[in-house]
């Protein structure tokens, strides 16, 4: 998603204390930055947050990570944890590749991803596909004892590759739970809506969701 | 599927000889059935017999026998056996949950399930589908050392209740892979189609398939 520079952006910068801006001082020392002990949960690309905000609201005893590449959309989150007040929700503009660079082993619990890019052209960019089991390699490292990925998106097609990549991996310790092939026509409880799934779900397409644990 | 009787059906039954009336005689021994040691594979509600009796002229050195509870179906099935004088496959005119009668361990290395019924209704009925956890286990004893299940369907509810219960029986030695969402929309070669599936993919329906290996 590409969005335009918002004239408000350089301000909220300015003035929120949401956004760490040097996250590699935190590596090891998540728990101290936060001034807690709670566990400490991530969105892979947060979006514009509402997700995040909405689980850090109803959850203070959990300190939540927004991880968003892109500058114009995770001030759009910023601003939310502000307007909120939210202690426990604060981002960092990296890349997912470098996140070992942000975290240490056994410092992140649970990792979120919702509706990330499905790279369509499977040969050529699966690589890139956040459940291809190259990344599943990087979030066993960060979990290291244990830990757990849900995740949701729309795509058909990234969905089978994500199912197919969890099963390949199960001798690592994945297993997969709560697989869902229709959320929003489910008996599962206390789905918070991206805003983009809120579109698709408007226009009744089905969203597909997963939950794998790690060891 | 209910059938009429067919007035052909009397004399089919009569003059066949890929009909196996006292299976429970062969259990430990299939092999002596069969006259040699290849492999024995089965399909659990064969129906009328097109994707079985495809196999088995495909492939002379398995053993394939077709499990069908109803009488009046299973016939068409023998027929089909009978005109293509298909040496290696027979049939059983037996109910799925007493296959232990009929097998031993180690018997079976393979089990086709092709669109069972969903039972859709899923408290009350849940555990009459074929990939119920409590049919799994009947599966597991009969595979002892290994085995795998390939299986279709067109039921979207039925796939996912699927997905899940193999998920959960990981721990026991089971391993998902090439999990399809839309078979005849993927790269999976080979497919054999059912009558049942003919129809459905002939108005586009969309055919989930997994395979899945125990231990």
């Amino acid at each position: 998603m590409r969005m335009r520079k918002k004239p408000w952006a350089d301000k909220e910068f300015e003035i929120n204390t949401h956004l760490v801006t040097s996250p590699e001082e935190n590596k090891g020392k998540w728990n101290e930055f936060f001034g807690n002990d709670n566990p400490v949960h991530i969105e892979i690309g947060c979006g514009k947050g509402r997700f995040l905000s909405t689980l850090a609201a109803q959850n203070p005893n959990i300190n939540y990570i927004g991880i968003e590449r892109q500058t114009q959309i995770i001030v759009l989150a910023m601003r939310k944890a502000r307007e909120h007040d939210l202690k426990n929700l604060c981002f960092v503009n990296v890349d997912v590749k470098d996140l070992e660079n942000y975290f240490a082993p056994s410092e992140i619990s649970r990792i979120y991803i919702n509706f990330c890019d499905p790279w369509p052209n499977k040969k050529k960019w699966a690589k890139k596909r956040l459940t291809h089991r190259n990344f599943l390699s990087i979030y066993e490292r960060l979990f290291a004892e244990s830990g757990d990925i849900h995740f949701k998106t729309d795509n058909k097609e990234l969905f089978e590759f994500s199912l197919n990549e969890f099963s390949a991996l199960a001798d690592n310790g994945w297993r997969m739970s709560n697989i869902s092939l229709d959320l929003h026509n489910s008996s599962f409880e206390g789905n918070i809506m991206t805003e983009y799934e809120e579109k698709f779900f408007n226009i009744g397409m089905p969203i597909y969701r997963l939950e794998a644990k790690y060891k």
